[in-house]
């Protein structure tokens, strides 16, 4: 009776007194991730080998003790381990790196565009408040002067100090700045796009980019998303109101980062309740649709969740 | 006899009946400022005209309400408060917005590196603990890849992933933008010293730029900072910790934004206090000598100072 046994180090043959009689030690990882080949191949060489019995593996173990094969242990260990790491890194970690850089690029145009907006209300308050949107404000101080937006938007005359253009151009260079993190933005949106409409199309076709990839991010991955209940899809993003809920009585959330989609926006204050519940199931079911690689069913799931705004 | 009586409406000469015989009105805010022309002309065409006395204010005051001039009042009022807001704006203002935009950017380029950093480190986390500075960080990742990189640092194998270049080229849309602001934020202290070296060139010699323009922000302007005393001047910017010392007794501070001061910080432990004292007086010599556009007295300030290093 012969025994075969498979580790890290490689597929072993053992005789009745454990000891090794052939072997086939692994080199690198994907001989490692091969390893039912080099199984074969011994089954193949000596007929009828069985598989180690349980009781028996503390007596193998203490075989590796050899220098050799210890060496041989640590070496694999490190390296397998290593490689592990490398291909343990997949569309997740992508499409969280690129979310939170788009959130973080959100503070920093709104941070800047404010700075810009009160630099230029030295030189011309009253255009500063009469455009609300920092990405057209930003636009037209950077393309005009201040006698052709005093025209264009009938403003007769300023409060605002007349500077030598030194001190316009400075503001300008700003604004420009903040024309360029507004490009890097809708680019890094273009690039989440592309990296969910393969990994998760269903998530991205009914929940959008931003929620889509913030819901992989709170759910800590596409495969723990897929194992949540739609209850927990429904409030997450909202634990802070969440624990205090369970902590003081306060009034128990009902929806956490979900709350920013169009669907449950345009529902009315009686609706909103039951489209976030709906919203929150129809999500759970892409989530695990496009774990599995499922078909792309969230246009029909967008109709039915139409249904109850009518 | 008659009297001679001025406000922003006009120059008038009354008679002993407080009527008015004679005037010449401001229809501008130039006019107003040049009243004592005005004053100057009555004064050449009525002979002998007394300034008004105190007490018959009141009633030269009801003449000014009567329609007309009360327009004019009105008028003259709103325009030349305008006016004045206008003029109001000095470089105090453009000294303290810059120096703002440049704390901001300061700000906004560590926290983006800080992302790129955490982002890289999916692909290569080898050079990302092996290179301190974020601003050599973003520029060799911008333009070398991984292969290039493991040769230059002699790292010989990687634990990042694998990806396609498009999620490299991603990456470095980001450096890149980390690198305009990194210019942006050099052109705007530029612009700052060259603000710096016609307004306050004494602070700007003594204190450097940031720390210059960070003490006219915090001293509320040039001129409220020459009237300071330079023991308040040691402290600007540590208000926080000065006021609670003040209310539970803990050690009182040393220093405020000065600390950051080379001078300070090449002082031994011992000299720092001594140093930190006649750095402020010092600083507070060159706010008076630039209000009051005295002369380039900074240098020889900086060398008695530099005799307590040694």
């Amino acid at each position: 009776m012969l025994y075969i046994f498979t580790n890290i180090i490689g597929s072993f043959v053992l005789d009745q007194k454990l000891q090794i009689i052939d072997q086939i030690t692994f080199q690198s990882y994907s001989e490692f991730q091969e390893k039912k080949k080099a199984e074969e191949k011994l089954r193949k060489k000596h007929q009828k080998l069985d598989v180690l019995p349980e009781d028996r593996l503390p007596q193998v173990l203490s075989l590796f003790r050899e220098k050799e094969l210890l060496e041989l242990f640590y070496k694999n260990d490190l390296a397998f381990s290593k490689e592990a790491l490398k291909n343990s890194i997949n569309e997740d970690h992508l499409i969280i790196q690129a979310i939170d850089n788009i959130n973080e690029l959100d503070k920093i145009i709104n941070t800047l565009s404010k700075r810009l907006r009160e630099w230029y209300s030295l030189h011309f308050p009253e255009i500063v408040e009469k455009i609300d949107s920092h990405e057209k404000f930003v636009e037209i101080i950077l393309k005009k002067d201040r006698e052709e937006l005093m025209r264009e938007f009938h403003i007769p005359e300023t409060m605002g100090a007349d500077f030598e253009k030194y001190h316009t151009q400075e503001m300008k260079l700003l604004a420009a700045e903040i024309i360029h993190l507004f490009n890097l933005r809708s680019e890094h949106e273009k690039y989440l796009k592309q990296l969910m409409s393969s990994y998760c199309p269903n998530i991205l076709e009914l929940a959008g980019t931003t929620i889509g990839a913030k819901l992989i991010e709170l759910g800590r991955g596409l495969k723990h998303l897929a194992m949540l209940p739609a209850s927990t899809i429904q409030l997450l993003g909202a634990e802070k109101a969440l624990f205090r809920h369970l902590k003081t009585g306060s009034r128990s959330p009902k929806y956490g980062i979900i709350i920013n989609h169009p669907l449950i926006q345009e529902a009315g204050k009686q609706d909103k309740g039951k489209m976030s519940r709906s919203l929150a199931d129809k999500l759970s079911l892409c989530a695990r649709l496009d774990y599995f690689h499922g078909e792309l069913k969230a246009p029909e799931y967008r109709k039915e969740l139409e249904k109850i705004l009518h």
